[in-house]
């Protein structure tokens, strides 16, 4: 039984490796950018940097690839039988299965997968700001909205490996068209993309007009001059990024209602405008919360791990796959 | 250990008692209507409806009810410890204990409480269409909507015990005012209210010209009255009829997204107009799941157990209870 393990976090831009110990310390971590016109075959060119990478670590280490735990996370839609059956932000391994893959390139035996949400959500219960937490939700704040469930201290994985893609709960039926082909999904309200794609709503409707004149134009304000401007007290931007905490909040409220989470672990890139977020987002949760207060304080706080939970949570796994 | 629990299922109306062994077989009933003008302290005089029936069962079987398991399933929040918390259809119980009032009254021991929805899924899953499904969700139409998630094989009970309650995720955030005062709640689009509140809305912007006139006015139009036209073929009643499935769908597609069922079990007094809605239910789901594609049939089926589902589970929740 290895007291080691690979993890990787695989996302559509850069690919994280860490070399990580049962007792969740990272020991070594290798950043790649992941290719992006990638051809061949689905999968191939982004399973030759993981492999790189793997081999850099495990030289380093005095480590074997063939025995080595790896674990990979990826975003999408990742089956219980390590395929990834759907990946929008990472087309080019659309349908891959890595498992294979990394056993052609490197002869590794020991590879698990799983979605990058659920990866996350598993570091934080293990080492994380959801420790000892039986029942918490991990929220992804990126481009999109991740997550990963815990429930009854178990993830909930689903039918098929596919659970816990809580960005695209519908919270407005006939809303904002979504990347998915779906309309009115969280993650068009309260993710990155979400505050870009409200920033330039805003802009057209001239609710931002300091910062369109910065910008010299609606269509040039972006999301980052909005949290920019907001943690600068600018309050046409403080007044957007509460509408961006309402529905933030309309989504927690929703997984408290179906799942009674009294926990949740904020993560992901947004989550750096925490400051700005999450006191309103807490404030809205106190109307929105169904029987709110016949509850305990719902927690909100952000991931203690940060940029490494989802390579943590990837290593996780391989490691509990060890027979 | 005992062979045969009694489970009670607790509404706004009627209170339903069964004799129940291990293996779910029904050995007798009783059903009640539980008080509605309720003096004295919470929920007394339901308890005393509950003890009555309780005793009549062990009587008629020569049974102990010092010793007897019994389950109570009721409506609203239910705390882990047993507690009603909040009973929004069940006021004069709201706060109440009772496992400490059956304790009082009839000396009972062994009582165990658990919400409704959450024990219909449950005998669903021991006992009906759900049998052996490790991920599926119990979703009960009636006045609202109520349900129990079973993820990896387990009911999510959450944090306090008030896991489930679906009918209150909001699917149209700033949307129609529900029973909870939150807005927008699932529940205020695909339940028996639902279906209320559309046909009046409809009966009022004219879209329901032949049962307006059938009526003698739009106040007048019923969910019944439009279900039986629908059944009948009227088409302004089939088209709401699909209005109604397309929300259900939108609920059920959140609940897929979130916790990747597969599998959902409809129960309820609405579960009667299953054939006017599941159909369509089914079609809808195909746009609205989030990859739905990369997915196997999503199966929704009518519970196998109907009005005995929730008083079998509240029985099995005491039976798993016994040491």
């Amino acid at each position: 039984m290895s007291d080691v393990a690979v993890g990787l976090d695989v996302g559509g831009t850069k690919a994280l490796a860490v070399l990580v110990t049962r007792e969740g310390e990272i020991l070594d971590e290798i950043k790649s950018s992941t290719p992006h016109d990638a051809h061949g075959p689905a999968g191939v060119a982004t399973a030759r940097v993981l492999a790189s990478q793997i081999e850099t670590l495990a030289q380093r280490h005095g480590l074997d690839p063939v025995t080595l735990p790896i674990g990979v996370g990826m975003p999408g839609m990742v089956r219980r039988d390590g395929r990834l059956a759907f990946a929008p932000n990472l087309h080019s391994a659309s349908g891959a299965s890595f498992p294979e893959l990394l056993r052609d390139l490197l002869g590794a035996t020991a590879v698990a997968m799983e979605n990058d949400g659920n990866c996350a959500a598993l570091a934080e219960f293990a080492w994380g700001a959801g420790r000892d937490i039986e029942n918490f939700v991990m929220v992804t704040l990126g481009t999109g909205i991740g997550g990963g469930i815990i429930a009854n201290g178990e993830l909930v994985r689903g039918q098929n490996g596919f659970g816990g893609e809580i960005g695209h709960m519908a919270v407005e039926a006939r809303g904002a068209l979504c990347g998915c082909g779906g309309y009115g999904c969280w993650e068009r309200y309260a993710s990155g993309g979400g505050l870009a794609r409200l920033t330039t709503q805003w802009a057209l409707e001239g609710r931002l007009p300091t910062l369109t004149a910065r910008s010299g134009g609606a269509q040039s304000v972006s999301g980052e001059d909005v949290t920019r401007a907001a943690s600068e007290g600018l309050s046409e931007a403080v007044d957007l990024m509460r509408e961006v905490a309402w529905w933030l909040a309309r989504g927690l409220a929703n997984l408290v209602a179906i799942l009674d989470t009294g926990h949740f672990v904020i993560g992901g890139g947004l989550s750096v405008a925490a400051d700005l977020l999450l006191p309103s987002a807490r404030e809205f949760l106190e109307d929105l919360v169904f029987g709110f207060a016949k509850r305990p304080p719902i927690v909100v706080i952000t991931s203690s791990l940060t940029v490494h939970a989802g390579a943590l949570g990837a290593a996780k796994v391989a490691l509990d796959r060890q027979p």
